[in-house]
């Protein structure tokens, strides 16, 4: 089953550009909005800290196929489903629509990093408490 | 014969977030950036005017690969190359560095759209113009 | 009797910077999202248009005090109140809280500009449909 | 003497809004770009390190008046002045032109802040490795 989650927001005038539509990187913004979102819907954050220290989930890719564009004042629904997890790399796909009209795909591939006070930040393995709310697929 | 542009640009600290490095999304801004001078160095603009009313160059689809996190104050070199032009869809892959760095790659892929005062926008064949700067690849 | 609105609206991670905090010139992204929210809550909106064609609220100052830094997930509640209104200028001031502890204040100062299609922005006197919902102050 | 400097930068499409014109956010955005220029240019940082730890200059205030609206593509000067530092407070003055026109006049007020690994951050009086370089007036 694929784990899935939705949310609304208003498009704000500062997220226009002079073309009148929504700036191309916002999407993207849009995006990690709805993915922390759904972390937070879970109990989970974008900076974590277990018994070990302190981690989180920097991008690896990001991606975004423009269709129709969006303006100012409109409201987006912006749909997450989880489409891979193999335990390093969680694949997270978005759609945007408003009002029935699908505006744009994209997805956001995020790794697990550890941030040690003293030394570089290193990838590791999901942590159970995310892999027991974000299962394998 | 790939044609090939490349430009530097300083960190701002507004670009980072509270991980400490460059937030995804600047990433993106880099490289239309670096479009949008690359275009200006042709004598070409982002929203261009001819005998037919105005045209511009729309997002059809942004990516971007994260290898290494870029900090405030940082000078990054982001080089640009058209890697394809087939006469309605231009593609711009790049690549951005730090002193010998690689920090990510990406691309952008763009149309060609005419704004028409009294009607939606419409695809248009890339204009002459264009392609005696931009040749077809 | 003073004019008053309140609205609320989460922290995102992009709004932070490097020092781990919402980077300075995101208050006034609030106050302007938040002035826009009071407009929509009036039927008004940010661009308008009557029999004479468009006009919109241009700003002449913006204004901020920072008192205590915001963090990323924070839910931070914003109250506007009109404090002056003399049919040419319009002045919000604002104040940002969370939990209790006050933010930063600040304020916007806009004026009234018609956008003819043919010719530059001129300023206008605030329409009479503006000053029915929002009054002299 | 008052303490002077000045840069030029490019205004950039993702600076603007759907009016056309520069967002009224970017031009404080251009302030302190401007200020950590002026910074670099005397060898100090946004971000210190002394043998007590480390120190920053967060926001007290910051004001913009805008006067003429700046568009996409435009090179603008921006001018900053040092017009007050009593030893804990910092203001900078900046003007910033395009082509002989004014656009926007603003300030910054910023103070010294102590950021310990191991306790909330703290103001403390500018260094003297601050003062040296940017006088007491």
């Amino acid at each position: 089953m694929t784990q899935s989650f939705s949310t609304e927001r208003r498009v704000e005038f500062s997220d226009t550009d002079m073309a009148g539509f929504v700036h191309f990187t916002n999407y993207l913004r849009y995006m990690e909005e709805t993915e922390y979102e759904f972390l937070r819907s879970l109990g989970l954050g974008v900076v974590m800290h277990d018994d070990k220290g302190t981690y989180g989930f920097p991008r690896r890719q990001a991606h975004c196929e423009y269709l129709f564009p969006a303006r100012h004042h409109q409201v987006i629904r912006i749909d997450l489903r989880v489409t891979s997890n193999d335990g390093k790399l969680l694949r997270y796909d978005f759609e945007m629509h408003h009002e029935g009209t699908l505006l744009a795909t994209g997805y956001l591939q995020v790794t697990c990093v550890r941030f040690p006070d003293d030394k570089p930040p290193f990838a590791i393995l999901l942590p159970d408490e995310v892999v027991e709310k974000i299962p394998l697929c």
